[in-house]
Order: structure tokens, then sequence, then C-alpha cells
């Protein structure tokens, strides 16, 4: 997988991108809402309507299809050998009102790259596995990433199998429902490698006029939970040197965690959700509660991030007056992805003469649960606006047909190695 | 009214507080609740047991007891002649779960003046009507300070009557289901004066050991409800230099609200209430709303700061890349009590040798419907703590015996005007 071993790839470029994007259109109609998003979540009836479509086009280009005990959908197209596979792949479900091209790009993507390694009419030296992973968005049933997790064992499947909706329904009662979980398991033979492609779920790549995102890892993330206890008291009475405050605590750490990602390249911060107690306009809140979000690329930075800010709330309470407490409610590791893969992908897209930048996936993805199960890699192409999980969700055909070109010559890199070793 | 005149006005302290205290405990042992509180809402079963016990010790006293169309129960001790009565009174319902002084005290000084200046044995030279107004809290009913609104002509009796709680019931009914709706109205001769006693509801007089509070009026409030708007977006993938985060608008609001009070001597401003949208820890807050109480003793003052912030509002939204909005939720003037009455509270206090201050207060009293109507001034005593409506709401016997000798002296010199006339 070097620069001049790439060189002796034919360039296979996406030339008519008509049939990518007739599908899009095609899973994007089933669960449509009224203002043009897409509502499937993992295992309801447009979920399933969606997964027998796929399944239908993968029988169609004469792969052997078939689906593990969490229902992840996988068709295999063979190798002149039964050696180790490389899987493309993502997810077909949505969010609530979601777009047409999260995680559904993946997958028609993986599929457009067998159609055209099957219309060059040579069987591939390796096997291909294009996969659907069930329930990515965990809209429903919680974890997300459940289907990806159980693949690679991140999830024990008696875990998932137990989890339920709002309405007590289990995932396990779900694929009996449908009928989707089949008895294929992953051989011990590891896969050779695994790759997805992704809207960027950003504003990076539009705002820089880039079409692919080489993605060399996912952001880890901690999510924290911070108390500050004041005294509720009356806002009219109470003279202002008498009051303890919460809410000033919670305009300290809305202001911090600005400050701390001005002074910390790569950091990323939310105070996405702030609760005054009681909630009166006429009380002076004694309680603020605040729900925190931190990301960065590397994972000793961000917990380096966390201790620092632990110290610095006990001293910002001491200075307003307030009793201050944090915990941890959850957090990710730092997933980075394989060198050689992000390699080939950044020659892929220089050979190909398209634009692209690596860039750290600030969103979680099915990649991050293979990363540590076989060499994983990801594209992003741009979305319009930054703007995801929501109908205005876009990706340009320009930016799909050259998105689908660089994963096609990544492909056919991996499925074609004899080819490297021609002197 | 002079310092000089009141000299001839015989000392008469409350020695004996036992009665009074009695009474506090008796009033207050109907509606109490788990943890030592009162639930006496407005017209409630309770409301009117504790309405009907206050009325039997009025007519102990030889008073005549009547009440007008919004239920005001007032009992009348007749004056040597028929001349514009002095009224002293307050409330005796409760908030849910409040305390056992908030109004009550103030009735039952009334009535223990009555009582003392009965014992005297000396009719008064003017009436002295002790009153019970109707709903003063609004828990159930809105507006709150009902029943002395519609005494003084503030709000229209239709209006009043008109009123339901949220079970659908109307104050019209529950005056009839209670018949404590009276055919007495004011006469055309003014009132001579109105004193109300009441706990201070704020922690200034326990904390500088006063016994007294000259209340000079009651400070004006404006409440505002502010607006920024940004923009939801995805809390890992969108940069920080992309977002357009609406929390930083509620943290500065927050922050300025504090500095404004450290710079206008006598503001005091809360932030009670903020809501972020849509509230989830990994979405960058798009919307943050938030409730502001402005609160100052003069009028000029508030209503300057309002106009200063709604520009600063501004500058703010620009500098944050919000949009901004603001409006009026509500608002109350200043109430300055008579000048003439709040000299003659506070040399009585003087002459009785028992500590006292001027201060203003921060929360409503049936005394600010009464001031646009007749000559009008408040005394306050300590309360522990500062604590109001709340089971633990405390005031001192000691502060209730120095707080109704004042009140006895301030009322004899106004009983008593003829005693002043002797050289």
């Amino acid at each position: 997988m070097t620069k001049d071993n790439i060189r002796t790839i034919p360039d296979l470029r996406l030339s008519d991108p008509s049939r990518v994007l007739s599908r899009v259109a095609q899973i994007g109609s089933i669960g449509r809402t009224e203002d043009g998003g897409c509502s499937r979540l993992a295992f309801s009836e447009q979920d399933i309507e969606a997964r027998d479509l796929v399944a239908s086009w993968m029988r169609d280009l004469g792969m052997s299809v078939t689906s593990d005990a969490i229902g992840n959908l996988i068709g295999i197209l063979p190798g002149a050998s039964d050696v180790a596979p490389l899987v493309i792949g993502s997810h077909i479900d949505t969010v609530e009102n979601g777009g047409k091209y999260d995680g559904v790009l993946g997958v028609l993507a993986g599929l457009e790259v067998a159609h055209l390694i099957v219309e060059e009419g040579r069987a591939p030296e390796r096997p291909l596995w294009v996969i659907a992973f069930t329930n990515e968005e965990g809209s429903r049933f919680q974890p997300d990433l459940m289907g990806s997790a159980v693949f690679s064992g991140r999830l024990g499947l008696a875990e998932a199998l137990r989890s339920k909706d709002s309405a007590g329904s289990t995932v396990e009662q779900e694929l009996a429902r449908h009928q989707i979980a089949g008895s294929f398991s992953i051989p011990e033979t590891p896969l050779y490698g695994f790759l997805e492609l992704h809207i960027e779920q950003g504003p990076v790549l539009e705002a820089e006029e880039i079409s692919i995102g080489i993605v060399t890892g996912i952001q880890g993330f901690r999510w924290l939970q911070f108390n500050f206890e004041g005294e509720a008291n009356h806002a009219g009475t109470t003279p202002m040197t008498f009051r303890h405050d919460a809410s000033l605590g919670a305009a300290w750490l809305v202001n911090h965690i600005k400050v701390l990602t001005q002074t910390h390249d790569g950091l990323v911060g939310n105070v996405g959700d702030v609760r005054l107690t009681p909630s009166n306009i006429n009380v002076i809140p004694g309680h603020a509660r605040a729900l925190v979000d931190l990301r960065h690329p590397e994972q000793g930075v961000l917990d380096n991030v966390v201790e620092t800010l632990k110290i610095e709330l006990k001293e910002a309470g001491q200075k307003l007056e307030l009793g201050t407490t944090v915990k941890d409610v959850a957090n990710g590791s730092v997933t980075q992805f394989d060198a050689r893969l992000v390699d080939l992908i950044e020659d892929c897209a220089n050979d190909l003469a398209i634009p692209s930048r690596r860039l750290v996936s600030g969103a979680a993805h099915d990649a991050q649960m293979i990363a540590g199960f076989a060499p994983t890699a990801m594209v992003f192409v741009p979305s319009r606006g930054g703007i995801s999980h929501n109908p205005k969700e876009h990706t340009s055909d320009v930016h799909i047909r050259e998105g689908i070109s660089v994963l096609l010559t990544v492909a056919r890199h991996l499925l074609f190695e004899s080819d490297r070793n021609v002197p």
C-alpha cells in the first residue's frame, strides 16, 4: 500500500453516478416525511422495507445475502480465493425526520463498488462484503452503533438483544418479528480491512471547497454533568450581597468551556443543557445543572483538559460561594484509523486529482467499532451547510461521484493486490 | 405628627405578648402541613376557618364585623365621632406550604392594637378598622393582592369575580359557596391612614440586629424575557469558529445583570429561568430564553437601567453573532409610602428605644394597593434567615412584641389626635 504500488492500478472512476443517485432517491422515499426528510428508525417497517430493497440489489448482483444474529445485512461477492474479505459498509436506519444521505450513502457506495467490480468482469482476489449495520442511530434502542458493536465483539449479543424501546419491546422481539436475524457469524480469519464512506455532518469540507475528507480517526469525547449548589431565595427581598446564585456557576461554565476551546487546539466543547432550579423569574436559582460535551482527537489532551477543569471548577465555586460537583456521564475513547489505509485513501484521491484533506470525525460512526477489530478507515464527502439529522441534509451529485471514485480506487487496490506486484 | 407631638402620647408598650402569640399558633394550626408549614390558599376550607376565627375574635372585642363584595373581612371599632377611620390590616391566606407569620401577623397585630385600645377604656377619637384582605398571595386565583386591589379601586370587582382557578372555579362562585361576600362599601370619606405590620421576608434586619424596619416604599419591578437566536448544530462535528451558540448569550446576560447591580446602588436583579433549545448535551444550543427580574426603589433609575440594557443586549448579540429580542413580561411601579407616617413610625420606634432602620420592601404587599388611596406605611419585623413562603418562616417573640409596640404607639398617636393638642 505505497504510493509506488498504487500507480499500477488502472484509473476507474465512477463515470456515471445515475444508478447510485437513483438508489439514494429510492431508499429516501421509504419513510419519507412531510418536509422531505426520512424516518426509518431501526426495526421500523420502513427500516425493514429499505433493508429488503438493498438485499434485492445485492442478489441482483449475484452476491450471496446473509445476516448475523443482530440482523446486520451482509452481501458477499466471492473472491478468487477464500482469504480475508474487504468489507465496505455503513447503515440504513435514520433518526426521526433525518436525511437521505447519512449512512445510506455508505451502503450504496459499497454496492456501487461491487457493481463496478462485477461489471469489470474479473473476480477479485479476495471476497468483498457489503454490509448494512443494524441500528446505528440508536434513536429507538440504545446503545447506538449496535450492529457494528456486536459484529466486532465490542457489545455482547445478549445485552443487545435485551435492549428495550420506550414501549417495552426488545431488540430480540423485533428481530424475531421481522425474521431478520441470521446464522452468519464472523469467521476466525480476520477482516482484511473495513472502509466506510459517509457524509461529513460538519461544515469543513464545504467551507474549504474540498471534495474528500480522509478521516484519520474519531474524536474522543467526555460527557460531564456539573452541579452548582447555591440558595434559592426571594429575588426582590434578598440584597445582592446575601445571594448564592447558582446561575452564576452555569454562566461561568459556559464562558470557561469557550475559553478552553480557544486555548486548546482541536478541542471542541458544548454546554448543551442548563437547568436552573426552582426556575421562577422571581426566585434566585438555588441549583444549576449543566451538561457538557468535550471532544478532542488526542485522548491525553482530552483527559488533561477534564482533570484541569475539575480543579478550576472548585476554584470558581469558592469564588462564587457555590457548592460544586461534577460527574462523568459518558465517554468514548479516541479512535485512530489504520495509518496505511489513511495513506492509501490520500494517495488515491491525489492520483484522481480530487481535492482532499485529512480530518478527524467529530461524530460517531460504525467504523469506530470495527477499528479495533480490523484495519479501518473512512472517506467523508461534504455536507451542505454542515447539516445532518435534518431533512435539509444534502450532498451534491458531484461529491457523491468523487467520493465513490476514491472508494472504488481504494477498494480495487485492496481487492486486486497482485496487480501491485507486477513490476 | 411631629416628634414634639408624640412625646405627649403615653408610652403603652405591649407588655404581655402571650395573647397574640397564642393566636398566631391557633391560626397556624389551621391548614398545618406535615413539615410544620401552613396551606391556606384563598377560599379554601382552611382559609375560611381561619377567617371565621378572626371574625369571632373581632366580635369578642365588641367590634362590628362586616365584609365587602370581594370578601375582605372588616372589624370596626367605633370612634367618638364618625370621621375617617384608621385602618390596620394584612391577610390570612398563605401560599401552598407557607409559613405562620406572613400576613397573619399583620391582622393579629391590628386586633391586638384594638384590644389594648379597648382595654384602655377610652373610646378613640376616630374609628379603628382591622381588616383581613382576601387572596393576597394569588396562589390559586390571579391576580395577587386581589382584596386590597378591589378595596382601593385599583382592580374592578367584575374582573376579580371572573378570575378562575386551574379547576375552572371562579372567585364569584367561591364567594357564594362560602357566603363571605358582604354589602359593605367604602364610604366617600377617605381613610385617615393605613398601617400594615409584616415580616420582612428578607435578611437585612436580622443581619443588622435591628427589630423594626420602617418601610419607605415598595420597589418597582420590571420583568423581561430575553431571547438569543443562534443555530443548533452537531456539538462534535461543528468547528468552534462555525458556531452560533445561544448559551453564550444567556451566560452574558447572567453576568451582565450582576454587573448592573454592582454599578447601580439599590438595584437587585435575577435571572431566574434559562431554557436552552433543543437542550441536548451534544447539540449546540440554537436558542436561549432567559427571564429577568429587575427591581429598584426609584422608577427613573429602574426604567433607565432597562433602556440601557436593551441597547447593551444588541451590542452583545452582534459580538456573539446571535440574534436578540427582549420583551416586557410584567412590571410594577415604585410605591412611595406616606412621608409623614414614615416619620411617625421612626419617631415612635425611637421614643420606645427600639432599634429601627428605613428600608424599601422588595416584596409586594396589600399596602401598595392602598397607598394610592390613603396615607399608608408599613412596619417590618425580622424574618429569621430571611426565609418566607416556607415552613421555616420564623419571627421571634421579642420581635413580635417590639413590632406591635411600635404599631400600637403609632396607632394611639393617630387615634387620639387631640392628645397632641394639649399644650
